[in-house]
């Protein structure tokens, strides 16, 4: 079977990068199947974005050829980019603790072969997941965790993933703040799923607080996790409108189900290479 | 042709209120066209709300005997309550400044009949919208506001509505904020809209900050105005998707469309007695 | 724990229905938690809806009394009429062939607690997902179906469900037409899921009819099911929206996505008695 | 002030199409400020799509150039291709019959600088929206039609249109079948605005049968204009949510809610050059 390659890029924009990098890639008879292209003008300067999907077969540069013959103009370009293969599916590890529904949502996804990946290992501070995650086959790692513990707990979660050669972290509703060294770790490659509000209700209970309030929509954020808490640059968000009818008990249930559906479109959207970190945003190709 | 009542009832729940209330309707012959009932638990005592709408014709008690009729029940079960009249439509004012949307969209839906109210006349603190409002035939005020003549100000706009019997204020982005002597003129009667972000932006220029964050959607709330910025009861909310191609303009472009359609259908529920205020929630029976 | 009962009541519209029905309850000291009404004026005479929810503790009567207590008010008025308690969830069975999607989400959904149900049984005529139901500890069906077998695989479906007292049959996608006999044994206790597409594409293959078409929108309808192919009461619906870059392949994922969300709202109705049907409408009292 | 070429292209696929094109822009110094790519497999043979936005300030070519230095590559790859400056907005006729909701949308927007257009006239087949586009300054004609003058009346508005240089006719709810010879005047050049349901319902009174039917969503569809009656390519498509409590009247509101929201996002679009037909399908580069 084929497989293409996606090439990301971004790099000072400038005149002629596209005809630049378009040529190389016809040079080496590479045929793009999807090329996507933006200009951020966010900065003192603006920045240069883009994504090529590369048909494998006829491309005359094998993998290990790819990065010698595309330095130069990388160089050249002060750009900062990443080759990936479609038959080199990631290799993602999912975070839980209690809750269930964002990853069950995500197994059974993974399962039915909407995600481009492979799941070596689910770890969780919690055991009552085991069974769940064990009828698809992947291994489950029961690692506890307090506040005395907590370094030592993330230094064998740390080496397991990395043991794993894991690419992508999904926080499927892992109830831990990961210490600096962690994130620094896999940077822009952790993804959490958190609930939000308009207005917003920072601290413990906000379902309870949000229902209180009387707000008429819930919503849910899915974003690149940094050292700044829930503060990473937004993948994706979607919203459930609810009534007053609805109890604290309703909010949570529709909560549940705005996570699970945008944490999973994030996910889908980094396993197809399609997220590009602009500073604080996100420049999504979908 | 006929009328319908409307009677908008809240109070402390306790068993048989439906039963009470419905047999004093039916001892008067009254033919219920649509009940709407419900009870928060919010506080300490659970509260009771309801509203009924009547068929005019074939009803027993005339208008002039209906509050007599009611008080001895109401009184019992320490009612708040009031009753209106399909045929007397509210009478609604517009206050704005200089954003057009949302009073072009209320003019267009009350000139289409969307809208089941009089607009006696729309206020401005700025002179430009004038000939817009007066295309409708309806009566446009030119009060312009500075910080010295704001009590002054405010003096006029309560003077007009009070000489124009206006039921309901609807600020259609009126860049003011009202005093307290001002609210309580109009309590649970004046409608505000503004955008919301997730996370929300207080302060200038939210559009902008939205933007440089990130956020992938943006969002507008009507609500009630009470003393408190921007925290009266909440009556409607929705939002809108946005990209990273998205600019400011873009998005105060979706902006205006999402308070628009958010402002219109808090007015429609308000005219159409839909609402009922329950501390800082709102009931909507849609 | 306490329970309530649950009433629901059709019957031609007249003056006076609220009153009665909510004096009965009142005269037996029962505390009504929810009331929906709802007059339809669609046929040659308007037909009232009701469904009232009543606290079971303090309820003067009994579950055996209801019944006759209640029967001479329903015949007086030609009431069509059924109450439920909450502390007996209904006994709800699933039917599904290949795709998993709904069946996978319902399954979670019970697990989760989100639907008042007990799931007897699993019925499929094809033998894959066994073990993702046995997983659940519900019993799994295979029962094989051909244009000949027909008959008799629809016999002994009907028997395990009599058997197991099933009052409510979901098509999981389950991919045969069931006979009228099976139909007409479960009036409007049959929901079912399909796709639904702007425009219609009846027969095989419809999405990639509708990728050819290029569709901007697909949608699922969950419907309850008659004699008449597709056409029963719409309970539910709702779409997704796709651009020119989905394929195929992602018009199929997209579609699961709206059908298992539109499905899981239908059977979550349907459990909470929230449906009434309406000739070929339904009412639902969300 | 600056202005912006677009470049619209679809042809035949092959290797190296966005490297020739980037190439011949990047050799006259021009500056892509937006790049959009496409490859439709839909037919026997796979065709590309592109639209390429180009700083007009720097680049090589003068308005009058282009057409010579482009042609070579365009012919050598057999490109459909279309340019266009910003600074020369497009000329919309918009037609309309009684229904104004569209027509007001539309004129509120061009008002408010959303739409990059100009419009010199308004046509309708009735009298009564005069003073409505009169109002923004915008010349109405008043051509009334019958089944004996149409032939007549429609060479009226093709010279009105020609006459006023028109690149783009809106029907903003014109309640006329335009003949083939009108079609083909403007090919892919005329956006219409239906309603659309689930299930479809073809004919006349579709709200009142979609009402009887019990549906639960409204939609509409917005479309270029063919031979063939509402199956030309759809440009967006959306939807309401609506239940049993709706009205025909309701669904009627809610629809014309829906229809102007649709509608102008379609006008927008075409405006911005951000579409290309692929067949019965439409490319949108949002």
């Amino acid at each position: 079977m084929g497989y293409n390659l996606r090439l990301l890029i971004s790099c000072p924009d400038r005149k002629g990068l596209i005809a630049a990098i378009s040529s190389f890639i016809a040079m080496h008879d590479g045929n793009i199947l999807c090329a996507d292209q933006y200009v951020s003008e966010g900065g003192a300067e603006a920045t240069f974005f883009m994504r090529l999907e590369i048909e494998g077969t006829g491309f005359g540069l094998e993998r290990d050829e790819f990065r010698g013959a595309f330095a130069p103009l990388a160089r050249k370009h002060a750009m900062d980019w990443r080759v990936s293969y479609t038959d080199t599916p990631k290799r993602m590890a999912i975070l839980v603790s209690h809750y269930d529904h964002c990853l069950t949502d995500l197994l059974w996804r993974w399962d039915s072969g909407e995600l481009e990946a492979e799941i070596p290992l689910v770890i969780s501070n919690h055991p009552e997941l085991a069974s769940r995650v064990e009828a698809y086959g992947i291994p489950f790692y029961h690692l506890p965790v307090s506040k005395e513990t907590k370094t030592e707990q993330e230094s064998t979660v740390l080496g397991l993933l990395a043991e794993q050669g894991v690419d992508l972290v999904i926080l499927a509703r892992y109830m831990q703040i990961l210490s600096p060294a962690f994130v620094d770790a896999y940077p822009n490659r952790i993804v959490n799923i958190h609930h939000s509000f308009l207005p917003a209700f920072a601290g413990a209970d906000p379902y309870r607080r949000a229902h209180e309030r009387g707000v008429k929509t819930i919503g849910a954020t899915a974003h690149y996790v940094t050292d700044e808490l829930d503060a990473g640059p937004i993948i994706h968000q979607d919203v459930a409108h609810v009534t007053h009818r609805d109890t604290v008990d309703d909010l949570v249930r529709l909560g549940r189900e705005v996570e699970r559906r945008v944490l999973a479109r994030a996910v889908r959207w980094h396993l197809e290479d399609r997220i590009l970190v602009d500073g604080v945003r996100t420049v999504v190709f979908e």
